[in-house]
């Protein structure tokens, strides 16, 4: 369970399953505008597939739980199913089944199940090494609306020998600590590195913005050269060290104490 | 998706997934003490533990996606995550992984993955045919605050030959009828042969009450000896008839109108 999905073995292959719920007025608001019931669908299944993109698992079937409350009613309902529908389509994935529930407040709980043929396609979060370069994917910062879970890449990265990887779900300075803790390693960033989205005002922000779903890998060096062919880009951010277990964040020499978003309840 | 559970192929076997959701002040309530959190636990897995059991599947892995309300708190989640795991221990599956958020009252979200090795093991409620014997396994009506999903006698019956299969989660008069409209055929059932749990007043209680995950099932006459040694018995409760699709209630001959439990929202 340290990763943010669960690996099976099921006959021959890998099943490699994870869950995600998204909650009215805690991930997402429909009453002020700022979210539509479509981008929550839409980012309610990205958040699931991103954890199978973090793995190098390649997606199977998608399941979704839906609450639906009085005040969303039946219309958003379907506008959120519409979301998670036209992802699944771009991803390759297929919502096959689910089920539908009264709530008192919009929730979508997306199940994703993903396949491996051997262990070795896989990759976790506690593999990182002193010596490894640390990448990550895209532009970081831009919360897009629609964000696109980082399948591909993910599998590439895998299969190409990274040590560890995981989603920018909570933000980078969070999540490369996940990788440094369940590693026992360092993590350095170099923050001034950082490939900043567009309309994105400076490393704070990107190192702190959650719901990016970019990847964060961690490398060999000699295996620095494949990995950066990805399709959208990868850049090199720091290394990994024998340090205190967990993550060290530099700006410009200067260790800078940030915090990504951290799940609580 | 007719069935609660959806049916992929996963290399040489059969992944059988089904999503349960139960939310806090619709499926039950904790704050008049007719519910336990433990029991909550126990039953939204029930739920979906009882899905693969009407289809004959072998319960493979379960995950939960925990909504945490301030009022529940976090003890009363981990009493909720202590009924899920005792039920999973006694059923012969293992809690993989999840998810923890935030959310307005508790709410629970199951996804159980089963197997089979082959579609001939399956059976889903589609396939009843005139002249077919309706069983039901157990008891009804007792509504059981820590319900057993009939999994073993689910498997039984579907090897045995079985031409269709229902949990009882809706009650039997809603459920009969889902057989019956998905199959084109009428399920013709004597009220008065309904096995009474221990203090159900009658045969109304019986044949309504939901969450009695008990297993209806169609099988041909020459079957029905086979069938009828499941574990917790099953009793002939009506037949299968060219009647207008759906199911036809009688008690001592005369037709009844009786409602189960039915989705809304």
């Amino acid at each position: 369970m340290g990763d943010d999905a669960a690996v099976v073995r099921a006959g021959g292959r890998l099943c490699v399953t994870s869950v995600d719920a998204m909650v009215e007025d805690v991930h997402f608001r429909l009453d002020d505008g700022s979210s539509s019931p479509f981008d929550v669908g839409w980012r309610a299944l990205a958040g699931a597939l991103s954890d199978l993109a973090a793995m190098g698992a390649k997606p199977g079937e998608a399941y979704i739980a839906l609450g639906v409350s009085p005040r969303a009613g039946e219309e958003r309902a379907l506008e959120l199913m519409r979301g998670a529908l036209e992802l699944a389509s771009r991803a390759g994935t297929e919502l096959v089944g689910g089920d539908v529930v009264a709530a008192p407040v919009l929730t979508a709980c997306v199940t994703v199940v993903g396949w491996a043929d051997a262990e070795s396609e896989l990759v976790g979060r506690d593999g990182a090494r002193a010596g490894d370069l640390v990448g990550v994917t895209g532009k970081l910062g831009g919360r897009p609306s629609r964000p696109i879970p980082r399948l591909e890449e993910g599998r590439v990265l895998a299969r190409g020998g990274a040590h560890a990887m995981i989603d920018l779900s909570d933000g980078l300075a969070a999540d490369a600590r996940h990788i440094g803790e369940s590693s026992g390693v360092c993590l350095e960033i170099e923050l001034e590195k950082l490939p900043l989205g567009e309309d994105v005002v400076g490393w704070e922000q990107a190192a702190t913005a959650g719901e990016d779903y970019e990847l964060c890998v961690c490398v060999a060096p000699r295996d620095a050269e494949a990995a950066a062919v990805v399709d959208v880009g990868l850049t090199w951010i720091g290394r990994v060290t024998d340090g205190p277990p967990g993550a060290s964040l530099r700006h410009r020499g200067r260790e800078r104490r940030l915090q990504g978003f951290e799940h609580s309840w």
